[in-house]
């Protein structure tokens, strides 16, 4: 039997046809609960528009485990049991959801994704963020440092990246409260307190490291699929001024510490494989440990919507740090990886106006604002607002492969 | 009997009097075990040369405690317990030590520090470096940006921090391998690769938050001490060849994240309250919500020795942004804390050559070579190095409130 067929009613335009089986943590509702088990977090596995319990299925019996890591409430566990066990889960997964002998037992392990609540997916243990858009960089150096080339001149060598925060790392539907900071236009002679007035986001595409290192070890460019895990979409909430004030010299802060969204859906490398691309070429070619071995650009299209309407459509492919070689970056100083890592692409924009990551470049720094189907415009973002992030890649055998939405509502400020 | 006495011998030198009793966690070194349970993990108190083995305190009913926070493998839920705890638990440690009856049933629940192996004391949520010191920013400034006025423009509005990497925070004891990466010194075409030839510590002091809040919300200037449990030393080991080639625009990253060493002993805030000092006066006087309500200065005084010799001693009391000022900023955008969370103050340097904590200042940037005891000269750290930190505060009394050492030794790095 075909293993891109499934006894689950998948609607068409699902983002989760049998190929993808992201992984994510949920509950069931409290309206929809039928017994008590129901509000405890379990594992799900997104297929059409259900998830299939994974504790429910672990405890029956139909999937082995090693000690109770597919009945934990986080990923973590799993995360950390390695390529063989992810490659093994899936596998029994996909055969437990496309022979047709199995669903009368598993059928009933279903959850309308109507009825649950998603939750984070997995506990956030260090958190990075890169730049790997030449043309977001571009951009932002252009907006933010009119005086000097747009790209610093490291910028070619190697995939600048920074820590963010990981205790602020929010799964999908989480509210975003308008941050307050300090910020100073160039002309006024001395910072004033306040909200942010130029609320922005990032559309980003993250990974997810499952199997950890060891400390003073590198992990070479080659090891990437045995140490992360997937890949969710990422919202990277920036306020613009309190970020311009305080970036020199030692790099944002209070600008994005406030709040990262991330999809609520894990989606294994596994799922992914046939969207993987040859990364753009590099002008100069990097050292050594930065050359690329394998393609791990991603063909990805990503859409950026505010309040219903579709703002920017950034292309992931044209990224000109792969992934891959990010993780050869961030570990080639000796740094460890632990399970729960997640490191970002940095906002995904193309070359064209319509392909931006960022309202900063899309109304190229309140410029040229934007024009909502409601009829009203946007250079920043206003309180109530709602930005959902999507994406779609090419999956096995002409489907294709979502993300569920990355979405967030503004709140204002808290005022004292 | 007063509270200051104890019925424990305590050497007059040492770091740890019953005024102190600071909390990590030790297990009993393999060649000292008795019997099988040595090896566990415990919480531990210091005092003297010995240490109280806190989970046979609270195993025995020495010690009330909700659930079993004080006989966990980490402190992080007893920090997490919040400061009425922590009172309560330091007062009955203080009874149990100092008041003879105790003594027969509590003796043997010391461990000798020399039998015992300690362990990171908590498990690190997020990693916060500041930038405190205008002595140390000054002196950075003139090494880093000669071009530029040595303090940026926002450095007297705001505590400058940054997001350092959590994974790599380590215990004092471990070894720091040299990191390589990519610098490029300024007259070189292009970068290259290798092990760091600019291998620095930075002398630092830490901030450990017990008490978490909630994402969207401000902690006040003046609840430091309802959220801050205690203060560690921290070496932030720094590349600074790797650092100055990777930090422009988004800030230190593969120049600090190897290794980031604390000492094993949190000594809690109330163990500090006769250290307490004005911070500097400020100028210009800032936002009101960095407006200091109390003394949050620190009277410590800090030793830097490479291989035996002190070769700076850096006094945390001169620090220009103070903890509580620190907590306050980077809340205001409504950064949640998680128990954990360590915020360090940024190198600790004094105004004068002998009170820089970093090498990279010690040395100016490599012009003076450091002479050590065994005439031996230094710019830079070599491999074989090690370099401890040690601290002195006033404890209540005229005792003297010690932190233990924070050392490590530099192993070469990694050749492939």
């Amino acid at each position: 039997m075909p293993r891109t067929t499934t006894w689950v009613t998948v609607p068409e335009a699902s983002d989760f046809p049998i190929t993808n089986l992201p992984y994510g943590i949920c509950c069931v509702k409290e309206a929809c609960r039928t017994d008590g088990d129901g509000g405890r977090r379990r594992i799900g596995v997104a297929i059409g528009d259900q998830i299939l319990d994974l504790s429910a299925v672990a405890a029956r019996g139909l999937i082995d485990e090693p000690s109770q890591m597919l009945r934990a409430e986080s990923l973590n566990e799993f995360l950390a049991s390695g390529r063989s066990e992810w490659d093994r889960v899936r596998t029994r997964i996909t055969e437990l959801l496309s022979e047709n002998s199995y669903r009368g037992a598993v059928e009933k392990m279903l959850i309308a994704q109507s009825d649950a609540e998603l939750c984070l997916p997995f506990e956030v243990a260090d958190y990075v963020d890169f730049y790997a858009s030449i043309d977001h960089a571009s951009n932002v150096g252009a907006l933010f440092r009119p005086d000097s080339p747009a790209l610093p001149p490291n910028w070619r060598h190697l995939p600048i990246g920074y820590h963010g925060r990981a205790g602020t790392v929010v799964v999908s539907g989480s509210e975003v409260v308008r941050p307050s900071g300090q910020r100073k236009p160039p002309e006024a002679e001395a910072p004033t307190y306040g909200p942010s007035q130029r609320l922005d986001i990032e559309a980003e595409v993250g990974f997810v490291v499952g199997t950890p290192s060891v400390r003073g070890t590198q992990v070479g460019i080659g090891d990437v699929a045995e140490h992360v895990f997937g890949v969710v979409l990422v919202n990277d909430w920036s306020a613009r001024d309190i970020q311009a004030w305080e970036y020199v010299p030692l790099g944002p802060f209070l600008g994005k510490s406030f709040a990262t969204t991330i999809s609520p859906w894990v989606v294994p490398l596994a799922a992914l494989k046939a969207a993987r691309v040859a990364g753009p070429a590099q002008d100069p070619q990097p050292l050594p440990y930065l050359r690329r071995a394998e393609d791990w650009g991603l063909d990805l299209d990503i859409e950026v919507e505010c309040n219903g309407t579709v703002v920017s459509r950034p292309p992931f492919r044209s990224m000109y740090w792969t992934a891959d070689q990010q993780l050869a970056h961030l570990t080639v100083n000796g740094a460890s990886l632990r399970t729960g890592d997640l490191f970002a692409s940095g906002t995904v924009s193309g070359p064209d106006p319509g392909q931006r990551g960022s309202f900063l470049e899309l109304s190229w720094s309140g410029r040229d604002p934007i024009t909502l189907d409601d009829g009203s415009t946007r250079t920043f973002l206003e309180d109530g607002d709602t930005v959902t992030l999507r994406a779609s890649a090419p999956g096995l055998d002409g489907t294709r492969i979502g993300f569920g939405a990355c979405t967030g509502t503004v709140r204002p400020a808290v005022t004292d």
